[in-house]
This record gives structure tokens, sequence and C-alpha cells, in this order.
């Protein structure tokens, strides 16, 4: 197993007999996974993506054609850039900053670099990628990420560098350079690929954003990187072989924090111990708070870097509120050695350490972070995944969608819509005067509200 | 006024007699910081920081030589590794980041790269670090921030640079490049600075590491990345006036925070638009979380970056558990027009716009959220700042550390004090074998718990 959870730190919060109790609605909520029988169940193609790949001919076609984009893009760009937002870009994010690091532009490596655009509104940040592309010797690609075509960020991103494209390329320039990932069938960006020529990928109709990882959505920008997505779909594999087994420890996460939700805990702290697991993070905020938080319930998911944050929300987690429990993330290999130098004059007090490698440190604060948590009163979930590595980070993917499915279920929600997603976008496009009449008729309802308001 | 609060989306879940009913509160939570009355009140030296900077001769000087130092380092290094964990990062990193975006190090721009050190025990980071410094053509300089000098991270990364930088130039050229911002007076960091002749900056006194980015833990790195301090100084003297005032938000925003939580609020969101306010959020949640977050008590701070998040956090935050609310902090003044290109096809259905600046969006995106998600009830605090600069963000420092100091005596807790941090750190010296009876003592019970636990 490539990822083991241990629950020994949630003792004295959760029981041998509250796990019982729980035990019927487990059951019934993996049977809806497995007979497609619970709401949302036409979005459960994530479940055997993993096998697909490698038994389906289409999936094992599609995935030859990634790899080959992949390797054209390597080998021709030395500025990638990828535009999606949410589930089109928070995936292939995490992976790329978990496997070549947060700095992964800085440090020289093999391949283009790798922005992502089209995943906020901000001029600032807007302006500043195009200042970068803007330098003509480099070859700029992009891989523009929707299922509709019509999301605003990614809509006007796309809109934004097909322009700068096809000024420097000209049209036919351009259509070697722009790689579109949308819906199979349908959709006017599908209609413009066809017409130009761009070369096409699917986002699945039975998977939805946040599950979208292991799709063309992820595993291109993922191959970009250079990174090993046959390994990781292999860890997948793995992970949904243990997932679905009896003894599963997907299955029990999903348990446990339901059980710790309806002992009072209202908000889950995913801590980690690496930087390059920020992302890792921010994709599963996005996973477990856009599955669950719905209908007044739902975790909230929260996120955390030790020994950083220890230093920074560690004295919340510590003595404040009694309302959180912690998920910890940590990697069991060692790093690479790194011995602590030798200070004759012993300035700092830490001469006892000298020649340990850093990771002993980390691996003591670890520890001794948890059990001053647990004492302190925080339920702590421990997760140790084996190694940094694409098959583990695969797995760690996989084991954390399933997860969350039988956890939603277990909540009693929908794990796969997201309806409160419309609220502001009504808003925003009768705000900015999209053509129609219901759009009109709220654009005066907001503004007379607002006008009160004297926000500017 | 540099920054507004307006109140208005929190209407219905507090009313007038709630302001009217904690006023007295509030006065002598004011009061407290006024006549150094309250707990921790030997920690209010940021009060007059920005004063004490255009009036008191000796902070005049340091200020000077503030300036002069970060001009050497602009003028001479290719590199600048500042180290420290905490407030004695955090700061700084969100000034950089604030003004120069989360990309500067990719930006061309004047002066060094700047890289944050000493922030973990990450050996994947720092082996990263070191290799990006390993280039001998780049001239490195380091500047080392500890009070006590023997903070475990921190004082491990400084061992690693100074070896290098020793290794590079010799004994000489390291005292060229090492800048050491310690205690005025005690400490063997200060003793290794006088005794190897490097440049000190202190850490004052009476000022915790939370509040010391106007202090030169903070100002020296700003003052590296060419960014106008004296401009800072001038917004936090303004903020300092203004909360100082009657008719004060900052003490505004610390009594609405404490009504929503008292109302049954437990989690505060701080709602950003621009990526280059993500460290800004990281201060702000170590702001809040380590002065409150004791004794049982405190709304845990979280952040999201929207529009960003709105496609991550967005449906919990419209439609999950209602237990938060969020701060809104929007910057008002238009950023340079970026105007949304023609598509003749209208492939993404947004031609309506086209034409109009990025900025048009973005400012309705925030209007149509605050709608969207007060209605689905959650109050909104709104905060306008007028720009992007360094006098509204030496304001919105000083505002949220005004607004922080009155919100904890609010709470009941001494907003100054971080008693749970030492639990984690007692435990790791003891699993790391520091010398002594205690330890040792302590070393031997945590064993047994691990030993049962079978973490590994």
């Amino acid at each position: 197993m490539a990822l083991k959870l241990n629950d020994i730190y949630t003792r004295g919060f959760i029981s041998g007999a509250d796990f019982d109790s729980i035990a019927p609605e487990v059951e019934s909520a993996c049977a809806k996974i497995r007979d497609k029988s619970g709401a949302g169940s036409d979005f459960l193609g994530w479940v055997d993506l993993p096998v697909r790949y490698r038994e389906d001919p289409v999936a094992v076609e599609e995935l030859a054609q990634i790899k080959k984009a992949a390797e054209k893009i390597r080998s021709t760009c030395d500025i990638f850039v990828v535009i999606g937002i949410g589930g089109s870009y928070l995936g292939a994010r995490a992976a790329i900053e978990f496997i070549r690091s947060q700095q992964y532009n800085l440090l020289s490596g093999d391949g283009p670099q790798i922005y992502f655009a089209g995943n906020s509104l901000s001029t600032f940040d807007t302006a500043n990628l195009l200042k970068i592309c803007s330098d003509e010797s480099k070859n700029v690609c992009v891989n523009v990420i929707s299922k509709s075509g019509k999301t605003t960020e990614p809509a006007v991103a796309f809109r934004l560098f097909r322009d700068l494209l096809e000024r420097r390329y000209g049209e036919d320039g351009a259509r070697e350079r722009i790689f579109v990932t949308t819906d199979r069938a349908r959709g006017k960006l599908l209609e413009l690929a066809r017409e130009k020529g761009y070369q096409t990928f699917v986002v699945p109709d039975d998977v939805g954003g946040r599950y979208s990882v292991l799709t063309p959505v992820g595993l291109l920008p993922i191959a970009v990187a250079g990174i090993d997505i046959d390994a990781m779909l292999d860890g997948a594999a793995k992970a949904r072989e243990d997932a679905l087994s009896p003894d599963s420890d997907a299955v029990k996460y999903a348990a446990i924090r339901n059980l710790l939700l309806r002992s009072g805990k209202s908000i889950e702290i995913l801590a980690t111990y690496e930087s390059r697991m920020a992302m890792i993070a921010e994709w599963w905020k996005q996973l477990y708070g856009e599955s669950e938080g719905k209908d007044g319930k739902g975790l909230f998911p929260a996120s955390v870097i030790f020994s950083t944050d220890l230093h920074s929300l560690g004295q919340y987690i510590q003595q404040g509120t009694r309302n959180i429990f912690e998920t910890v993330l940590y990697i069991k290999d060692s790093a690479p050695d790194l011995p602590i130098p030798a200070d004759p004059g012993d300035v700092d007090g830490l001469s006892f350490l000298e020649g340990n490698p850093l990771e002993f440190i980390s691996r003591n604060a670890f520890l001794a972070t948890i059990l001053a948590h647990y004492e302190g009163g925080v339920p702590n979930i421990v997760l140790t995944l084996d190694a940094a590595d694409e098959y583990n980070l695969g797995y760690l993917f996989y084991f954390f969608e399933y997860a969350c499915a039988v956890s939603g279920y277990l909540l009693g929600v929908n794990p796969f819509d997201q309806p409160g997603v419309e609220a502001y976008k009504n808003n925003m496009y009768a705000l900015l005067g999209m053509p129609g009449a219901e759009n009109e008729a709220l654009r005066q309802t907001l503004l007379k509200r607002l006008e009160s308001a004297n926000l500017f």
C-alpha cells in the first residue's frame, strides 16, 4: 500500500462503538458508488478511469495521443500556458508542484516553463504573464481547458492568448501551438477547434471538474512537465483496488471524518510538511468543499504547511476553539541527505544535531506535533505516503476522490453537483450587461441593492 | 482614508443594539491599549512605530541604516536570502509579493532575486534553494532574522548559508554579505555578529514577531526589493491616526468580528481578489490566529482568493455550514487597462464585453459575489483599499494590527503571547535528544507513546 491510515490519535474522540453505529451507513454509501444508485451517479466515470486507460482501446489511444502531444510541446515550446479554472487547473498544478517543486520555473529543467492562466480576473496577473510571453524569442504554446468553453475566466484568457499567438505566428503557426481540451461532441469551442484544426482532447461527460485530474484535463499538462503519467495511473489503479477492498482506508477516512463532524468538529485541517504539497491541499479543498458544502452542511476544509505554519496557526491549533481536527499527510521516505553543518561556536545551541540529516529534525517535528496537538484536544488522522513520486501521487489523488464520494453520501448530499456556484455567476452576468430580458431584470434589482450600499 | 469599512452586508446578523451592548467593552479594550493596562502590555511597541521613525532620533538613524544596507545589497547582490520563520518572514514576503507580484523572481526587475529560507524543515526546499545559489557567478547575500538566534528552522538554515558564504567568499567576504537582525543586547547570535563584524539590526523588545513588519525585521528585506518604505510608514502613520480617532474603522472591525463570533459564527474567511495578496492573507492568519487562538477561544482564520476560489470553496461559502463570515478586501483603483479582445466567432458568448477592460469584469464579480453570499446567509464585512501601493499597504498592515489588539481584548485573551507554540517544540527537542535531564525524561515518555502508535 502506498498510503496508510492510522487512527490511533482519534481515540477518546471517536470509539469502536461509533464505528459500529455508522457501519450500515458506510455500507450503503459504498453500495451507491458500486451500483451507481446514489445522487449524481451520472458522474462516476472517475471510478474506473485507471483501469480504462489500461483496458479500453479508446482510452489507450487517447493516452498515446496525450503523450505524443506532450512530447511535441516539450520539444518545441519554451513557454506552455495552461488556461483553466477550478478542476481544470488545480490537479495539474498540484501534480507539477509536487513532483517538480513550487519553484519549478526557476529551477533549470528540461521542457518548457509552465504557467497557469485563466484562473482569475486579475489584470495584474494577466498583464504580468503577457509580459513574460512578450519575449518573441520564446516559443509559446497554449492548452485551453473548458468543458463548455463559456466560463468567463478561461474564455477571456483564451481570447488574449489566441490573439497573441495568431498575431505572432499567423493562423497556421497558431494551429500548431493551440491544444483544446473540451467536450467530446458539443460546443462552440469544439467547433472552433475543428474549423481551425487545433488538436483536441476530451473532458468526459461522466467526470466532474474536481474529479478530472486523471483525464486529459490533468494528464496533458502533467505530461508536458515531464512527469510519468503511466506511473501515476498505476498508483491510481492500486488505490482503486485498495479502496474497493473490504479493509479500505479510503472508506475508513470517510467514516472517521463524518464521525468527527457528528461529534461536534466543524473544521478539518489538512496538514502537510512540504511546500510542494501546498497545491495538493488546494486541490483537496476544492474536492471536499465543493462536494460536501451544500444543504447547510459540510466540514470546512482548511490547510496548513508545517513546520512553517506551526509559527502561525500553530498557536490556534494547540489552544484555540476546540472545533477542529487535523488530517496529517506525511511523506515517509527519507529525503536526500542534507546534514546539519558544524558550528564550533554553537551559536544556536543545536550542535547536538551536527551531522544529522535535516530530515531527522523534520520527522521528529512531525511526531512531536501530533502528540502535542492530540494532547491539546485535537484529533489527528495520520496518513503516511511512501514517497514523493508519481506512483504515490496517483494513489493519493484516487484515495481522496474515492473517500470524498463515500463521505458525501455519508453526509447525505450529492457529492457530484455544485448548484451554489451559479449564484454569483448569475449576478455577475446580469451586472456585466449580458443580453437577455432576465439578465436585465436582475441587473436592475441588483443595482438598486448596490446603490444604497455605497461601496465605492 | 486609504481604507474604508462598509458593514451594510452584516445587517440582519448584527444590529445597532448589538453595537450598543458591546460599546463599553470596546471602550475598555481601547483604553487597555492607550493606557498600557491590559495583558501583554509590554508588547505595545508597534503602536507608535510609525511616529517613532519620524521623530525619535535613534529610530530615524536606524531607518537610514536600513536604507543604506538595502542600497548596498541591491547594488552588489544577485541573490538575497532572507532567513526567518513566522513573523520574521511573513510580513516582508507579503509586502514584496503585494507590490511586485508573486512571480517577482521571474519578472525581470532591478535588484537581486529574493528567496525566503529557514521557514520550514523541508530538505527538498532547502536543497533546491542551495542549488539555485550554487551558481558561483551569482553574488549571494543573507539576512538572518531571529530574536533568540535559537529557533530551529532559521538556525539550521543559517548554518547552511553561513557555511556556503564562508566557503565561497572566505571570512572577509562573508562579513560583507551577512546581515543579522536580532536582539538589541543579548544572545549568541548578536555575539557572533559582533565578533565577525556582521552589520546588525534590532528586533525590538516591545514588538512581538507577528507585529514586527514595520521594524527592521520587515523593513530591510522590503527595502531590498526596491519598495518605498517611507511611503509604507506614512501610510501606517495615517492608519494610526485613524485607528486612534473616535470614528475608527479598525475598532469597528474588531467589534463586528466579535459580535459575529458571539452570534455563532466560528470561521472568518479573508477574501481578496488578487494572487498578489495571498501572502497578506497568510500574514493576517498568523496575526489573528496566534493573537486570539487560546484559552479554547477564537475565530478560525481562513482565506480565499477570488474569483479563483469561487470555483473551489465558492460552493461551500454559498451553501455549506452557516458558521462562516467573510471579510472582503478589495482594491479600488482601476488596474492598467487590459481590454477584452474581439472574437468575430463569439466562441464564448462574451462578445458583449469586447473592448471593456478586464477590470470591469473583476469589479462586477466582486459586487456579484458579495450579494450572492450575503443572500446565502454569509455576513460580509467589506474593506476597500484605495490602491495597490506602498502607502496603502502600510495603512493596511497597521489597520489589521490595531484591530487585532482591540479584538483580542474584546475576546478576553492576551493578544500578545503565544504560550501554545511551546508544546510541540518541547516534544521535538526531547525527541531530537537535546541534552538535559528533563528532555531525556520527556523523551522516554514520548517514545513509549509513539511505540504503540506504530506510525512507520
